[in-house]
C-alpha cells in the first residue's frame, strides 16, 4: 500500500452525529484534499461506526503493566492511529472540549504503553496531528474570554505532545454556525500545509 | 421529602468503571458526609446506570428551538440536576479533562434551554457545585505546568459559570496513585463545607 500512497497515509477522525452537518462536510474537504495531495485516506467516523466512549475495565490503564493487551476494538483504532502520518481530527467544540465520542477515543485508544509510556517509545513520534475544531463564537469573543489559550493547552500540549508528536497544530473554524462553505476554505489551506 | 432533607438535597456524580476504584470510595464518602449533614442524596453512578454519553440527534440542542423537547433519558436527568441545592462531581482527570462518559452527561443533560439559554434563566441559579478530579501529578507537577488553571478554567468557567452557577469550586486530589485514605479527609474537608 505504500507505493500507492506517495504522500504517505492519513486519519481523518470525524465526531459529529449527523451526516449533514457542516463538520461532516468539512471532514468530508479534509479527504478529498489530502487523496488529492496524494495521501491514502482512512476516514474514522465515529458515530457511523458506532464507537462506544466508554471506558472498561479491560481498557483502563494499568501502570504495573506495561504490556498489557487491550481490547480487540482497541487494538483495531491502535493500527489506524500507528499506521497514519498525518492525523486530522475535526469536531464541534462542546463545552470547550471535545465531544463525549472522541474524548472517549482518546482515553480508550491513546493508550498506555502505546501512544506513550511503557513500551510506546516512538510510536507516534514523528506523525503530524491538525485538530479543527468548529466554534460558534466569533475569533474575538473567544480569544477575549482566553479559550483558545485553555483549549490549544489541552489538545496540543496534553494530548499531541503528550505523546510525542510536536509537529501540530489547532487551527479554529470559528462562527461556526454562520461561516457556511467559506470554513472549506480554511480546511484547504490547513489541511493543504500537511503536503510534503 | 424536602421535610425529610433540612439540609437540602444533593447530586454526587461518579464517574469510573470499578467500584473498588479510589473514585468510587471518595464519592462514597462524599455521600455519608452529605447524609451526616442532613442533605437528601442522589447518587448518580454513570456506569452503574449504563449512560450513554454519545449525543445523538434528539439531544442535540437546535438554536431554532429553545423549546425542544429532549429524549425521556435526559429529561430524566435533568430532573435530578434541577432537583440538587448541591452538585459534587467525583471523577479521575482523564487527559486533563472529563472522562467521556462524564463529558457526555454534560453534552447531554446540561443543555440548551434548560442548564444555560432559552427558557432555562435561573433553573440552575443559585446552585452549587464542586468539582472533585483525582489527578495522578503532585501538585508541584500540576501547578508548574499550568494544569491547575487550565482545567480550572473548562470546568469552573466553561461549564458551571456558564450556566450562572456562581457558588463553584474545583479542588483537586493529587497524588492519586499513592495518596490512599488521606484522600477520605479532603473529601470530608470539602463536602463538609457545602453545610449552610
Amino acid at each position: 500500500m505504500s507505493a500507492a500512497a506517495p504522500g504517505g497515509r492519513a486519519l481523518v477522525v470525524l465526531a459529529h452525529p449527523r451526516t449533514d452537518s457542516l463538520t461532516a462536510q468539512l471532514a468530508g474537504r479534509a479527504r478529498s484534499r489530502l487523496a488529492a495531495d496524494g495521501f491514502a485516506v482512512d476516514v474514522l467516523d465515529l458515530h457511523a461506526e458506532g464507537f462506544d466512549p466508554r471506558m472498561g475495565p479491560e481498557d483502563e490503564p494499568d501502570w504495573a503493566d506495561a504490556g498489557k493487551e487491550y481490547s480487540a476494538e482497541v487494538r483495531a483504532h491502535m493500527a489506524r492511529v500507528a499506521a497514519a502520518d498525518v492525523i486530522v481530527v475535526v469536531f464541534p467544540l462542546w463545552w470547550f472540549g471535545l465531544p463525549a465520542i472522541l474524548k472517549g477515543w482518546i482515553d480508550r485508544v491513546w493508550n498506555y504503553g502505546f501512544a506513550y509510556g511503557g513500551r510506546s517509545r516512538g510510536t507516534l513520534t514523528g506523525k503530524r496531528m491538525l485538530w479543527i475544531p468548529l466554534v460558534s463564537y466569533s475569533e474575538a469573543e473567544f480569544t477575549r474570554a482566553g479559550w483558545d489559550r485553555t483549549v490549544e493547552h489541552t489538545l496540543r500540549v496534553g494530548i499531541s505532545e503528550f505523546c510525542g508528536i510536536k509537529d501540530t497544530a489547532v487551527r479554529f473554524v470559528y462562527d461556526s454556525l454562520r461561516v457556511g462553505e467559506a470554513a472549506l476554505d480554511t480546511v484547504d489551506e490547513e489541511v493543504g500545509s500537511q503536503r510534503r
